[in-house]
């Protein structure tokens, strides 16, 4: 049933399938990471999330904002604004044929800089490290792009 | 001009275009939701959405947090956090070239586990419901990483 | 290296491939917007982004809710909410091999209509601009997934 040669047998795409993959999964990882700080710091944001309280005064001061739980939110949020620009522009730029090397380096240094970027925000690392990881990801990013753009802006 | 056979003549992609599109209209559906919400509560997030209001001080109530329309939104949020990655190695998936069944399988697990998880945050049913439905949407999710991963570490 | 000539070589595919670039990008910038925004307001979420503070009352003051970065990372989340939407399936639909010219049409309304939704929401311009420019890109999605539904409803 693998009617797909054309792509599959391409290493560059196996190459980004892997990455995408990996990152993407980092980034869904940071759900149970919410859900681990909501439970430990009994902190909920829906009224039916507090059954352990167990009377009604319990109930409503579990329902607040801490500041645990909005980082890693944050985190998360950093991680949507990222991740999905490089997985959508990613695949267009895999589609360019690009060379295995140059595509494995754009690869490379995206998913090191966001794992670095997690450690950075969740620590939290001290200034600049989580701005520079942002930036390395976003570079990456727009390198990949201006390829797709380049080869594509007669039919815009 | 259907230059693109061999994706196309696929049935596991047309299964895998059909789910997809149709839980991304889901989710695309939260935002006329929270506009009825935001209209019904009349509670706007921005100045210039209070045009309803009569004088400035009801155009001023009318910038409030409303918990309707924040569950609505929480909603919203979490289905882009499921979603997209769903859409994203589902893609990778299909592209691995699936047995037909159990590729179904896989996509019409999450897509109902994310109806349901709808229902169960909108009205809202009790706990776990809503939990257990997010569960199983990430595991239909974590299950197809899988393949993927098993296919193409060779290139990491 | 080349070897996906399928898709690389059909012009609605390349036209897709740089309008889905051209508003991802533009949905990337609004993070550099945000940055912007939190400097010139001196407004911060984390307590390690305030270095410019030289006391630490100054450190607490900076970590405030700014209507003005609220109001950009309020248009960064609508992008999130309808462009990915729009790359999603707006790449199912290219893949159903649709006449160029209509689907050069789907791609100019929607890049166009998210463009205008973001200088209406910055600026911002008086509703209802903002709610029509919404409208119009959910009404390009929603036209492009009903041509992927029809093609792929067998599979359901």
């Amino acid at each position: 049933m693998a009617e797909t040669p054309s792509l599959i047998d391409s290493e560059v795409f196996l190459a980004f399938s892997t990455y995408a993959t990996v990152v993407v999964l980092k980034m869904m990882l940071m759900s149970p990471m919410t859900a681990y700080f909501r439970f430990t710091r009994k902190c909920f944001a829906n009224m039916e999330d507090t059954g352990m309280a167990k009377t009604p005064e319990d109930k409503k001061r579990m329902l607040r904002v801490d500041p645990d739980v909005e980082r890693v939110r944050r985190c998360h949020q950093n991680d949507l604004e990222n991740i999905i620009p490089f997985v959508v522009i990613g695949l267009l730029y895999t589609l360019t044929g690009p060379d295995l090397s140059t595509a494995l380096l754009h690869f490379r240094v995206f998913v090191g800089s966001r794992l670095f970027h997690t450690v950075a925000y969740v620590l939290p690392l001290p200034q600049p490290s989580r701005g520079l990881a942002w930036m390395v990801g976003m570079g990456a990013t727009f390198s990949m792009a201006y390829r797709v753009l380049i080869l594509g802006t007669l039919y815009l």
